[in-house]
């Protein structure tokens, strides 16, 4: 990887390895993941969620989360995310050495014992629970406590999600101790109008630990979503390359939205992200190979960049003879 | 159709039965566009675009758009929209009896002669021939004349357009007699901040006369785009049912917005459009019978609306079991 000093206007945050993967029934084989993370890292992808500290049993997929996270610790100036629902993950990533952790707390209760087995007042208490285990240890080591409010903009199984819930909870997480609490969209029922409100309030109540937004395009109004959280000050926001992943439980909320046409709404924007569209959509390849026939999705890597496109940064895209998808 | 004397806040103009069916080889029975047509406007829209005056050799597609707009007009409410290159168009429109002619007016010359054989300033005379003519017949049976600026956000052939050469466009139509004049991103490739800019100085030039927004979702970037322009005080978007249509003439750039997912988008948004989306989502068998095997496109339409749905007037959708999909 070309390490680059130049700062980013908006951090991607890359799911795939772990909420793509996790989704897709077979597993993925660990040689494979360390070759598609090190190609999304080469992009220019600076944080990436790896992996995830959960049962095997629950989630074979993510059976080799240590190996994946200190195989990913090499790359230099990546960020290593994991994510774990409890304690006993957040050990595990630590042992691993993982940068950060990240946890999902529901602000619907249904969603909540489907996903996690736990309440959401329950899995706020996890989050305490890590977040002084990492106070635990020493300074240099202590992994940073993200978390993630699913179905914080409606639920595929309770509908409507008041917003005063979600504050609610907001409120609780920043108390037990989250150094930045942000929405998810998990059941793709999310609005512009929506997004901007909420992620307004989020700054006020929660200032500089205002976290990350997780959309899904399950409606195909993911980038929509993008356009209303940026206008509210959002700065780091997940994808998933190819637009695997979802969640096993918002029925039909299958897909995150796809990396490759998020960083081409960015740079097309005028924002700077740092990665390489071309290498990007090189690196799909890496998927297909390892689990063949698995869909994935996304329109730039269809339509390839547009004639005379220009990067964010200012840098041209040179037109390739024989590479036509790319012009 | 049930007329409705409700207002809406967005006018969703549907293009399906002329941009969508012109841009597929095989031609829809005539007897099939009318059941399609009669059900777009039964879900609640109020304009169409049915057809296209162009020569039947050229476009066999549109060889029936005569007959088409002759039996869309006795749909009651509803606007009858067709498209004219040119003065001959525009007579057979208003001879079948059209309410409003479109355009189409490329702001790259490399387009604009690959599409119409036309430079630019020679599609402009036509306009004002076309305004001219319109004013020759009595005023209750004049067509009302639109223009969309084609690649009016990039050309798939000239790459960048620049902006002054669009506005100088749009002063030399005024000047010619159009009574709308909106923006279109024939090749996919416009983004947001470069929407809200355009369309602001569209309305700034052409006051109560700037028109349609007609996007493209060749790189996904279609309801994002939307987004910047409802910002940018639109209110009229151009959408093709199961996302059908594009421009031959534009490579790679394939795809209208979906109208399901637009109007979606809207009402999510507390923007009322007077459109039922299960009777609108009802609609795509007709094209799905009527063009076995053609790929339509769409979000919405596959997941369902979301569990608690309501719409912008406050209308609430109730679940009915066994029908999962629109649960």
């Amino acid at each position: 990887m070309e390490t680059t000093e130049t700062q980013v206007d908006v951090l991607v945050s890359e799911v795939g390895p772990r909420d793509g993967l996790q989704s897709i029934s077979r597993s993925m084989p660990t040689e494979a993941k360390h070759r598609w993370i090190a190609a999304l890292a080469d992009a220019g992808l600076r944080e990436i969620e790896v992996g995830s500290f959960v049962s095997p049993k629950l989630l074979p997929q993510m059976a080799d989360a240590d190996e994946v996270v200190r195989e990913a610790l090499k790359i230099p100036g990546l960020t290593v995310l994991a994510l774990v629902p409890n304690l006993k993950g957040a050990e595990r990533a630590h042992s691993a050495g993982a940068h950060k952790v990240t946890m999902p707390v529901s602000a619907s209760r249904a969603h909540s014992m489907a996903n996690v087995r736990m309440s959401p007042e329950e899995a706020v208490e996890e989050v305490r629970r890590v977040s002084q285990f990492r106070y635990s240890l020493p300074p240099g080591r202590r992994p940073s406590v993200e978390v993630g409010i699913s179905t914080a903009f409606g639920c595929a199984i309770e509908g409507q999600v008041p917003e005063d819930r979600v504050f609610r909870i907001v409120g609780m997480l920043l108390e037990a101790g989250a150094d930045s609490v942000g929405l998810s969209d998990t059941a793709g029922c999310a609005n512009p109008v929506q997004v901007r409100r909420m992620f307004q309030q989020l700054r006020r109540e929660a200032g500089d630990k205002a976290g990350a937004a997780h959309f899904h395009n399950t409606r195909g109004q993911g980038l929509a979503n993008v356009v209303a959280a940026l206008d509210a000050g959002v700065r780091t926001l997940d994808a998933s390359q190819g637009g695997i992943g979802g969640c096993p439980y918002a029925p039909g909320a299958t897909g995150n939205i796809v990396t490759e046409d998020l960083v081409f709404l960015l740079e097309a924007m005028g924002l700077k992200t740092g990665i390489d569209l071309e290498r990007l959509i090189s690196a799909r390849t890496i998927i297909q190979e390892a689990l063949p026939g698995q869909p994935i999705y996304g329109c730039v890597a269809a339509a390839g960049l547009p004639t005379g496109f220009v990067y964010a940064s200012g840098k041209a895209v040179i037109p390739q003879p024989g590479a036509p998808a790319l012009l």
